[in-house]
């Protein structure tokens, strides 16, 4: 955090932000955590609560289709207008395990309800880890308990530590703007270790939202759905956010958004074995459509990601992705003239690309992550 | 070829297959070379021209949108039904490279309709190598005089290596069956050094086809159509059957299919750093297109392709890239029990995966590459 939270130049913060330490949460939400033997080491279970009775709040949930038990507790159980607590682990996806993972998604948000005098629906839940293996409910019940012993105002650290894997450094932040403060904490998307597949993100805000379900939606699909590190969609990702409105003020205009956006690029920055980040922007297509899937069909090929490890400004990959993601479309072919690839070579951590197509007025970008040899250590190297 | 031509457990010959040098040709067929710089070493200009006045013939060519020269040239101007010569290079795409790349394609047809005495429409072209550099006519024109000068029936292995750029080993064949010959030379898929990306098979009979663009539809769906190395089109793929017709007997059933098969798995297996070849087979689909989708999901994951590369049997990987190209489908999680991944962490050069959806009835299956250091070296180190 040494050049502050917004560090990318990708990111347009509102004027006036200010810092505060991240462990400081939003006022009205304090946070604790556990250690539980989930993973190798540090905070694995962890407890996010809102002291206010009444928050207006929205989840947005991955759409995966074999997604995991606590997603579809969130989805069958929660009332998710509402949440005024979240319980987590992390070292255990809980995914892929059946009745009885959401059995056990399911008596998570029961103890974590008991210990704070909820209601079960009043408790959202989030996992992130291996896929198919028990989880071991012997130790995750009584690290609820634990969690909730020790809550605090300044608990963000520790929750944004027990939502982490193998993430290189911690992606949170306390921001205060416009007589609101706004918190925040992510987990990376990378698959740093296998099946550790999961984006988490968690926003805390003492302003006013007035319809949260449609700020979420928006600001995630200008973050967190504009972001690839492989091309793979999580069976966990979820994203909570949370306003008590106890400031009486609103969240000034691009502030969510732009949170939301810096830790989506931190998540591929730290992305498993990524070195460098890049984005690339789609112009004169056709429709929305073919826009969104030139822009991924780049951001997703293989050749393109090495070239951008390998600082190779290599425009013809560029074409070529474009091309294939452009199947049966009558055009002529996409030429150097076209394309901006010269950043793919330059010594910058953050590389813009840009094909214009010539074909319409519909726009799209995506940001991505390298492929290098450390994505392949890491994901080939290891032993089930 | 210690093992023969037919060496995949995935292929099924028909019974009773003779293997012939692959250096000659089917009957009524002769090809020459010549080396002219194109690249590094080797034979790089190739001519392979029909004797017999008469021939059936169907070309496949790449759906990339930002499809190359050559491409455009056998789409425009060739008469694919009745293909008597094809003049080829290795070393340049000739992609990308606008009107002059398009009349220098078009003029080595001329040449080699020259050379031959026939029309400029009679002669397919088709080139390979690396993109957006114009092509040194120069060089190519006198090129395929020589390669016109020293046309041989015994000229497959020189026409093989005039179509590859950095294979590992030659792909081709000549087979005799049920009083029919058949030939075919092939080269890989693998970007085994940037933008040379592309598939060129050709395939050569005296076998009675009487439908040959169904008949070559139909073995390249089942063949080339299901492989993937990295996701990735080529600009410049094209298959070309001909087939004469002098023996006046029919192609063995299953002959045609198990040929181009063979050679799709040696492409696969000589991708770009490859060292294991898979295939995923999924089962109980909703649909065709549902099986289609989930079985490429799986077949270009990442994940399950370095998984593919460490031997690790991890389902989890499977399921998670199944569960997202099922995005928005009612369905239970996808567990244990309905993957098989053994073979992912056993010591076969071949591995078998396998899905069953319970969905429906529908199933697909792909052929794919793993993904290791060796595909990150040679795409990421090379400098343009």
């Amino acid at each position: 955090m040494t050049d502050g939270f917004f560090r990318s130049r990708w990111v347009d913060p509102p004027a006036g932000v200010e810092e505060l330490d991240p462990a400081q949460l939003a006022p009205g939400f304090r946070a604790g955590g556990a250690y539980v033997g989930l993973k190798g080491e540090g905070t694995d279970v962890g407890l996010l609560v809102c002291d206010a009775e009444w928050v207006d709040s929205a989840l947005v949930l991955t759409r995966n289709a074999s997604a995991a038990a606590p997603v579809r507790v969130c989805r069958d159980v929660v009332d998710q207008a509402h949440v005024r607590a979240a319980v987590v682990q992390s070292g255990n996806a809980n995914a892929e395990t059946g009745e009885q993972g959401y059995a056990d998604a399911l008596a998570m948000c029961g103890r974590a309800a008991a210990a704070l005098g909820l209601e079960t629906a009043q408790v959202a839940v989030a996992e992130t880890g291996v896929i198919g293996v028990p989880l071991p409910m012997d130790a995750v019940l009584p690290g609820i308990d634990e969690a909730a012993a020790n809550l605090a105002a300044d608990g963000g650290a520790v929750f944004s530590a027990a939502i982490t894997t193998t993430d290189r450094w911690p992606k949170h932040c306390t921001l205060r703007a416009g007589g609101v403060t706004i918190s925040a904490q992510a987990k990376g998307a990378g698959m740093i270790q296998p099946n550790m597949a999961t984006m988490l993100c968690f926003v805390q805000t003492d302003a006013v939202v007035a319809d949260p379900g449609a700020a979420l939606r928006r600001a995630v699909d200008s973050s967190f759905n504009r972001i690839t590190v492989d091309g793979q969609m999580s069976t966990n990702d979820t994203v909570l956010l949370q306003a008590t409105g106890a400031s009486g003020q609103p969240l000034p205009a691009g502030l969510l958004e732009a949170v939301l956006l810096q830790l989506a690029i931190e998540v591929v920055r730290d992305g498993e074995g990524t070195a460098r980040a890049g984005r690339v922007e789609v112009t004169g297509a056709a429709d929305q459509a073919e826009a969104e899937r030139v822009a991924r069909a780049i951001a997703n090929s293989p050749l393109v990601k090495t070239a951008l490890y390998g600082r190779d400004p290599n425009w013809g990959r560029i074409a070529q992705a474009a091309g294939a993601a452009l199947v049966g479309a009558d055009m002529d072919e996409i030429g150097a003239d076209s394309i901006d690839a010269t950043e793919l070579g330059a010594e910058t951590p953050e590389a813009d690309i840009a094909l214009r197509l010539g074909r319409g007025e519909a726009r799209a970008h995506v940001y991505f992550a390298d492929l290098g040899h450390e994505y392949v250590t890491l994901n080939a190297e290891y032993t089930t």
